[in-house]
């Protein structure tokens, strides 16, 4: 029996990744990715020159990204389908005693698109994962300042939430990173009006990459937010308090 | 100029650090790491064996740990001495053209001791900081479990935080990453019961090292709980909410 391994890519510099997934990558003779037909795709782009000689690739193309809204029936069943597919291939590559080494950017387990796969693999064929440096993570560091001190509360949330839980979530945060940015940038940024932080942040480009953007976000046109860049408030080092206190 | 490269460590498996802190280590001249007085340390224990011959070691030895309280004047005053004296010595090897790594457990920059160090030498000799996987990401990976999945909102706790704001943060959060339990974990086990997540949180000790310990949190004794393991609550994977909607 061969296995998938599924390896964190980081933020996005290769010298980024953990040894252990440069490694496998390095000597994967199957390697599989993700990404939008037609395009090479942000991961396969993150280990250009790094695969053996004779690798074979498996692009895994989406059947569809923003051509129809992501919360209809279509939508849900063409990505059905679309995982279910690629599950039964690479675990037949895996019961050909083959390693498949699947690629995803950041940390796999952290609102990564390998989870698909995983659920629907995990169970029939040996899945281990790699952790790799999530994409804020690279980011803060890009913008070298730490993003949480002391006892600050770090919050993580997605663009796509509706405004008013962005507005509660924001209110009760000292540090902020959210994510799924793009066209939700307009609601992301009156959230943060809201609660007054949009002074305090910061979108991040492409962090830890060629092309890497670091602005204020108040500077953005709303129409000028790629899907993947991210939005970040830093900490400000809130005290601890005393122990026992409750 | 020589300057201080702060290398992150990850979680604790030296295979999880990235290249470029893996090569910065096993190359450097000079390196520095935090401990309690008198022990090996954690940051130091994670490079055993991957030192150069020859390397100087600088054991940055903390004044005091738990001897007295972290929020007393003493304890601040102890703490900041210790930090100017060393940023004193690291920025004259600097000076003396010589490039020191400091090893910092996680990331550096997510609530990271090497932030007291940075803010003191950055606008005085050149410091460069390389990116970790922080504890929690190894955590949640060490558990083979996806922590956040679709919109589910993340949101990261101290457990020094009162009793009351743990709850608060709690009860808007699908997933949780909670450190410096400790001694606090009474208190945060009570709050996680009043928002009826305890039954959902797992305790993860020495995450990705030897002697890894996973287990639910309600079976841990109050009394056998090390300062650095992690809180982990899943979250159930929040389902987009349609565009537009606020």
């Amino acid at each position: 029996m061969g296995r998938i391994l599924c390896a964190g890519l980081g933020p996005g510099d290769p010298d980024l990744m953990a040894v252990r997934a440069d490694r496998a990558i390095r000597t994967a003779r199957h390697i599989a990715y993700f990404r939008k037909a037609g395009r090479q795709g942000q991961a396969r782009r993150i280990v250009e020159g790094m695969l053996a000689p004779g690798a074979v690739e498996h692009a895994m193309e989406y059947p569809v990204t923003t051509e129809i809204p992501f919360d209809s029936p279509e939508y849900n069943h063409l990505l059905s389908a679309f995982y279910d597919g690629w599950a039964g291939r690479l675990a037949a590559l895996a019961g050909a005693r083959q390693e498949v080494v699947v690629l995803c950017e950041g940390d796999p387990f952290f609102y990564g698109s390998f989870m698909h796969l995983y659920v629907r693999l995990k169970d029939h064929v040996p899945v281990e994962v790699i952790p790799g440096i999530p994409g804020m993570v690279g980011c803060w560091n890009a913008m070298g300042t730490p993003v949480t001190w002391g006892d600050d509360v770090l919050t993580v949330l997605m663009g796509t939430l509706p405004e008013q839980e962005l507005v509660a979530h924001m209110r009760g945060a000292d540090a902020l990173a959210i994510m799924k940015t793009g066209r939700n940038l307009p609601r992301v940024r009156r959230a943060l009006q809201a609660v007054g932080r949009l002074d305090d942040a910061w979108l991040i480009e492409r962090g830890t990459m060629p092309g890497q953007r670091i602005a204020p976000l108040a500077q953005i046109d709303a129409d000028d937010c790629p899907y993947f860049a991210i939005v970040l408030v830093h900490g400000r080092g809130r005290r601890p308090v005393a122990r026992g206190v409750a």
